[in-house]
């Protein structure tokens, strides 16, 4: 049985909690936050605290934070003997200030209100020895059914990407709900050509998938958008991207 | 039995092709292209012609032509008294130089090389009478499950949408893919992040599912992705998405 103390209490923290507590090895035995009302939620599921003082013994320490964040609360634990690990996609392993480093990314996009199923996350795992990896693993192993050992700057790699297709996508179905709300219509109108943009980049490169006025260089159409959108950064994004599928399709990019 | 002489050579004629030749009460005549190497994919399967002069009579003229001949085209129609029916997101009923005018805009990307269920394509009527609204519909239902009858407004509002949630979208899975292959990381294990975003906006408004950096503000993670990109113009398309990314959830925008 691996004791986990998880610090931190947002998204990541939230959810893997849920998961280390449905399997067997696993005792999660304190959540600490700096703020008792982010406590809350989870003081039903297991003991809290605010105080690093307090924090209890535990095989791990699993450090939930926001990057920037990451360094001071591993100061805490640097004479610690556990092993202690950071969950972010862009934080190198080394930012951690302990004896026994590891990383434990999940590369998916977590929300607290959306449940998620942990078997289809990739887990992205790091440690600075390989016994320290093989506990990872093991864990890891039990969650989901896509492990991978990652380097730091492949895990960074992944993260950058992760952000294009996931965080700046998903801000596009946002500027794109706001265009539909503004004419009434229902945002379910796109779901099948959103749906057919991912399946496409299953069967063909996302270059060759590429369609529209930007690829095509028609600029009267180009324009017409620019006149519809009265949000002036919205409309420095569409010149933008515009302008890089352009690029990109005449190969100069 | 309803005759249809396709104009153009593109993705959407291509398909429509296709499609209308499953489908008993459509017999499509030709198919007009103005090269003949553009024609060459089409000879097999029905008459085809380079010359305006010769186009067939028909019951409709399909115009599946770049927006901007698409007025040009329909010159050459202007004293048919067939429907004549363009296929563009954007372009206006109007710009149909012809007696009785129509829209048929599938909502949907379409490439050559990837075969589409036309069943869940939406297709998007318009017509200058409502019998040939009626005509199109009849048509429109025999192809697919989601008919709408959309204004010219409201359909070159859906397009710029489209614009957004698939060629923009499409274009950050082709930067993605780049940033991949430099790491030799398999875009594949971006898969499971790809089909969360969508399954999300799904359960949860786009503006509630954002998660991220530059939600976050997580300034030091921004900076360490902008370093990362070597290509300028994607750098400038990471700070201007996390801007605006930033200022949506700050309610500025």
């Amino acid at each position: 049985m691996l004791s986990i103390v998880i610090i931190g209490t947002g998204n990541v923290a939230h959810h893997l909690l849920k998961t280390f507590q449905k399997i067997k090895d696993v005792n999660v035995v304190q959540v600490f936050g700096r703020k008792q009302s982010n406590l809350v939620a989870f003081d039903n599921d297991v003991a809290t605290t605010t105080d690093f003082g307090s924090l209890k013994k535990a095989d791990m320490y699993l450090i939930a934070v926001s990057d920037d964040v990451i360094s001071m609360v591993s100061g805490h634990l640097k004479d610690t003997d556990a092993l202690v690990v950071h969950t972010s996609g862009s934080a190198n392993l080394n930012e951690i200030q302990a004896k026994r480093k590891g990383v434990f990314y999940p590369l998916q996009t977590l929300s607290k209100d959306t449940a998620i199923n942990f078997k289809e996350v990739p887990l992205c795992l790091e440690a600075s020895n390989s016994e320290d990896l093989g506990v990872l693993n093991s864990i890891a192993a039990q969650l989901s059914d896509s492990v991978y050992s990652i380097n730091s700057e492949k895990r960074k790699s992944l993260h950058l990407a992760a952000v294009f297709v996931n965080n700046f996508t998903n801000h596009f179905y946002h500027i794109a709900n706001t265009i539909c709300e503004k004419e009434n219509l229902s945002f379910d109108i796109l779901n099948p050509l959103i749906k057919e943009t991912i399946k496409k980049v299953s069967e063909l490169s996302p270059k060759l998938a590429q369609t529209g006025p930007a690829k095509r260089n028609d600029v009267i159409t180009m324009q017409n958008h620019l006149d519809m959108l009265s949000n002036s950064i919205h409309k420095k994004i569409y010149q933008l991207v515009s302008e890089s599928i352009r690029l990109t399709h005449e190969e100069k990019l």
